[in-house]
């Protein structure tokens, strides 16, 4: 036996890669355990059963079932802008099409698996000051991924209007009352309608980027003379 | 002495006005201490001291704290709706006018004491599944408000399609995400500038209404063919 084969990983696999495998593990039986039962009726050892685990790993990877939650959170987004980017690429292009196409992706993104949209809308909101912080951090983000797209439609000056922050942030504002009143069951909307409408939201913000753009020019002219 | 005065109110106030101006000092008080030490840490204790009263007298109007944040935002509701209402009596005659007015109405009862804007937006989120109910149970009041003056603006026929209750809550949803982000301090926003666009956000809505009404039109002609 050489020395290589003596430390050659277990099942072909490293520690690390182990442990990453048993972080998404738990990951997935988070989705499952807290879109069911609740974040608040959740405890570490329903996770852990789920996911086949014992709690020695859960701790190997989180401090607790908020930073769980969290990582969930952030997965799903990571996932809604995954499927949006291509969509989005499209933005230079072709604006309505951009809309469409990444409208129809972040829907299907959060509803194929109902399960997602239930954790970022209903699960996450108000469990503490510091989920809070991070939900609003992460729907700031998603303004920037609007304001960062608007920016490629419209041009640079966009990220330095705080205006066009303003017209981002009501825009996904308007996106996620959508969502969390489909999730809630608070609206008959199947997937089709929520996709319709969630691409009227983003389609309203361009012909008022549109409008600024014009009154930057005029602004900037009026500051020459 | 007569039978009269021996029954007369005491400091001429009958005792259900006086449970009603404790209940008043009660939501005052709690006002004060949510928005200041947030909800979560403040207890039925503080707000008594807040007030002035004994602990006898909370549980005269309210079983518990949650009650009390759920009375207190519903004050802040009604107040906003009641200062909106001169502007929204403006629809039928003048669209752009009866936004303006509310619009700055809205966002001075809400902001003008900037506790008001907390209780809503901060401390009434998350709190527990019944509050949660409460408030998503507020927001879809206020989207029913938008789609009343809808209906007066644009015809009655506003009240029997979904696409415009999608509308109402998405501008209800955008408008929401204005005020957190205020509140929170996320946006160098001044008051001036929140109601700006918050004007924005609700004459969006009107131009895809009105073409609402356009459709409904050519839709009622084919069937009748």
């Amino acid at each position: 036996m050489s020395a290589s084969e003596l430390v050659r990983p277990w099942r072909g696999k490293s520690p690390e890669q182990r442990v990453a495998e048993r972080r998404e593990q738990l990951l997935d039986a988070a989705l499952e355990v807290f879109a069911t039962q609740g974040f608040h009726r959740s405890r570490v050892r329903d996770v852990c059963r789920q996911a086949g685990l014992t709690e020695r790993y859960f701790y190997e990877s989180f401090a607790g079932k908020e930073a769980l939650l969290i990582a969930l959170a952030e997965r799903i987004v990571a996932d809604l802008l995954a499927a949006a980017a291509p969509g989005i690429a499209l933005v230079e292009r072709d604006l309505d099409a951009a809309v469409d196409a990444a409208s129809g992706a972040v829907v299907r993104s959060l509803t194929d698996d109902p399960r997602r949209a239930r954790i970022l809308f209903v699960e996450v909101v108000g469990v503490s000051r510091e989920i809070e912080d991070q939900r609003r951090a992460i729907i700031g983000g998603l303004a920037g991924v609007v304001r960062a797209a608007a920016a490629q439609a419209f041009g640079p000056w966009v990220l330095e209007s705080v205006e066009t922050e303003l017209i981002s942030r009501a825009v996904i504002g308007a996106a996620q009352e959508l969502l969390v009143a489909h999730v809630r069951g608070e609206l008959p909307l199947d997937q089709d309608d929520l996709i319709v409408n969630f691409g009227r939201v983003f389609r309203q913000a361009g012909p008022i980027v549109a409008a600024m753009a014009g009154q930057q020019d005029i602004e900037r002219a009026g500051s020459r003379t």
